[in-house]
C-alpha cells in the first residue's frame, strides 16, 4: 500500500497484553494489521508468534529462549510497551537477529509521582490513619511522623526516574545521596546530589532510601539484613525518623524476608513496596499484615497518562524497525550484528 | 530575679495542652515557673487561670469570652501553640488587654508535605490499593491512576502552606491557580500562579483543588456541591483524571454531606481529608467507608519536626509579651489599644 508517498508492505502485528487505542489507531492507519489478544504459553511454545512481523508485549507475555527458537524468521522485532525486559530473553532474540526495543521514557513521571506518594504516605501514616478511620479509631497521637524535608534520601540507581524523584525531593528540601555504577559521575554532580562509589556508604548516610534500578544477578537482595542495619535513624538535623524503605522499581532487589524481620524489630521504621519477590503478592504474605508497611499492586506505569504515552512509543519504536530504521531504544542492539 | 544582666520578674505559666520538652526548658532556664497540666472547662469558667502570668494552649483547651471574663488581670498573655485560633475569643481577650500571640511557621512544611501526600495518595488510590493488598487483591487493572503533573491545582487560600504547596507541586509539573482576596496580587504573580478574583472561576478551571484558607462565616461551606459541580472533570492535557478535592486546613469549609454525594455520583473522583466538620470524626459517618475517600485525624502539624518548633516559637512569644515587648504574632493585635 501507499502511504507519506512511498510504497511498504503491510506487517501483521501481534499484541498480546492490551494497548492504548490511538496507539492501535495509529499502528492500523500506518497499514498494519493488528492482532490483539493473549496466546497462551503453549502456543507461543509451538511457535504462534511465526505468523507475525512484529510482537508487542507487557509484561505479562513471557518470551524465554524457547519461545524465540519455535518462531520462524518472520518475526522482524519485539516491542515491550515499558521499560523492564525480564520477561524476554534478549540475548536469544539478538541470537536470531530480532531487535527489542522498549519505551523506556513514557513510565517516567508515573513512577516519580508514585515513589514520592509511597514515601510521603509512609512518614505520615496515611494508609495506616485511614485504616485506623474507618474502623472507627481516631489516633491522633500515635500517628506523629516526621517531615521528609531535612532529610538524607538515598537513591540506589539513578537513571531518569530516580532523577526525577531527586528533582522533587529536592523541591520538599531533602538532600539526596546517589549509588549508580554505570552512570557517569557527572549526572549525579550536575543534580547537586553526594554520589557513593560503594553501596554500603549510602546506606550508613540515609534514612530514606528508594530502589531506581534493574533486576539482575548483581542488584538481587542487594536490600538485605546487612545493609538495613547500617541505616542511621536519627537524621542530619537530629530527628529521631527512623529508617525508611521504598521500592517502585522491581520485586527481588529487596530480600522481603530480612524487610519483615527489620520492620518487628524497629530498625525500618516503615516499608513501601509497589513490587514483591512473587506477583501477585501471596495473599498469606505476613509482610502485608505489619502496621508499618503499606503496598500497591505494581501500580508504578498504571496511570492514564503513562499508557498513552507507552503506546504510542512502542508503536512507533516497532514501525520503525519494520522500516528498516535504527531505533534508539533497542535493547539489545549490543549483542545484534 | 537576674538574667542576662537585667532583673525580671519570675511569670507563672500554665501549658495546658502539652508542649516539646525543649521548650519547657527554654521557659524554665529563662526563670519562669512552667505549670503543666490540662484545666477543665469548669475550672476554666471558675477562673483557674486568675493564678498564671500566661496561658499556652493548643486546640484542646478552650477559652471563650465567659473564660475570659472570668480571669483576673493576672494573665498578660494568651499562646497558641500552632496556627488557628478558633478555640479562643481573640477579641474578648483583647477587651481585657490580653495580647493573643501564636506561632504561624511552626508548622507549615508539615502541612505542605501532607497536602502533597494526600494528593498522590488520591490519584494513585494508594490506600485504597494497600487495603486491597491486606484483603488479598491484587486489583492492578483498577488502581490505574493519573498523574499530577499537566494538571490544575486550585489553592484556596494563598498563604505560608499554600504557596509551599504550589512550589513542590510546581515542581510535579502542575500549573497552579490561586484566590485569596486578603493577598496582595504580586504575592500570587511573584510565583507564577494564575490568580482568580472570583473562586468561582477557580473551580471551573481546576480538576485538583486544595484547601488553605481559615475557617469563618466567609468560609464556611465555601466548597460546596454548586461549586463542586462547576469543576470540569478533564483536565488541560485532554486527560479524564475527574475532579478531586483535598482538605488539610479547617473542617467546616468543606460541606461534608455534599461532598460524599459528589462521590457516590462521581462528581468527585476521590476526596482527602485531614479535618472534619465534627471532630473526632462520628466513627459511623458514612464518608469514612466510601472507597474513593481516604483521611487523617488532623495531623497536619503532627510530626516531631513541627512540634519542636512550635514549641520554641510559642516559648519566645510568649516571653516577648512578658518581657514588655512587641510580638509580631500577635492575631489580636489590630483589637488591642
Amino acid at each position: 500500500m501507499t502511504f507519506l508517498g512511498y510504497t511498504r508492505l503491510m506487517a501483521r502485528i501481534a499484541v498480546t497484553d492490551g494497548m492504548a487505542k490511538d496507539a492501535v489507531t495509529l499502528l492500523e492507519e500506518s497499514g498494519h494489521e493488528v492482532v490483539l489478544g493473549t496466546i497462551g504459553a503453549e502456543d507461543l511454545l509451538n511457535g504462534a508468534l511465526s505468523e507475525f512481523d512484529a510482537i508487542i508485549v507487557r509484561s505479562a507475555t513471557k518470551i524465554p529462549a524457547a519461545v524465540i527458537e519455535a518462531t520462524s524468521d518472520r518475526v522482524r522485532v519485539i516491542g515491550r510497551a515499558g521499560v523492564g525486559v525480564d520477561n524476554i530473553d534478549i540475548e536469544a532474540a539478538a541470537q536470531s537477529g530480532v531487535p527489542v526495543v522498549n519505551a523506556p521514557r513514557a513510565s517516567t513521571q508515573s513512577v516519580v509521582e508514585l515513589t514520592i506518594g509511597h514515601l510521603l504516605s509512609s512518614l505520615r501514616h496515611i494508609p495506616r490513619s485511614d485504616r485506623g478511620l474507618r474502623n472507627g479509631q481516631w489516633e491522633k497521637k500515635a500517628m506523629k511522623g516526621t517531615e521528609l524535608s531535612g532529610k538524607n534520601l538515598g537513591l540506589i540507581g539513578f537513571g531518569r526516574i530516580a532523577q526525577g524523584v531527586g528533582t522533587v525531593a529536592q523541591a520538599l528540601g531533602m538532600d539526596i545521596h546517589t549509588y549508580d555504577p554505570y552512570l557517569p559521575p557527572k549526572v549525579a554532580k550536575a543534580q547537586n546530589t553526594i554520589l557513593h562509589k560503594n553501596v554500603d556508604t549510602l546506606f550508613a548516610n540515609c534514612t530514606h532510601i528508594s530502589i531506581h534500578c534493574n533486576l539482575n544477578d548483581e542488584t538481587h537482595h542487594l536490600v538485605n539484613a546487612k545493609r538495613l542495619a547500617m541505616m542511621p535513624g536519627r537524621s542530619n538535623d537530629g530527628i529521631d525518623c527512623g529508617n525508611h524503605i521504598v521500592n517502585c522499581a522491581r520485586g527481588g532487589i529487596i530480600d522481603e524476608s530480612a524487610l519483615l524481620e527489620a520492620l518487628e524489630t524497629g530498625v525500618l521504621a516503615s516499608a513501601a513496596l509497589d513490587v514483591f519477590e512473587i506477583e501477585p503478592v501471596p495473599a498469606d504474605a505476613p509482610l502485608l499484615q505489619h502496621e508499618n508497611f503499606h503496598g500497591t499492586p505494581h501500580i508504578g506505569a498504571a496511570t492514564m497518562e503513562a499508557q498513552a504515552r507507552v503506546g504510542r512509543d512502542i508503536a512507533l519504536a516497532v514501525m520503525a524497525v519494520l522500516d528498516g530504521k535504527k531505533c534508539e531504544t533497542t535493547v539489545n542492539a549490543h549483542l545484534l550484528d
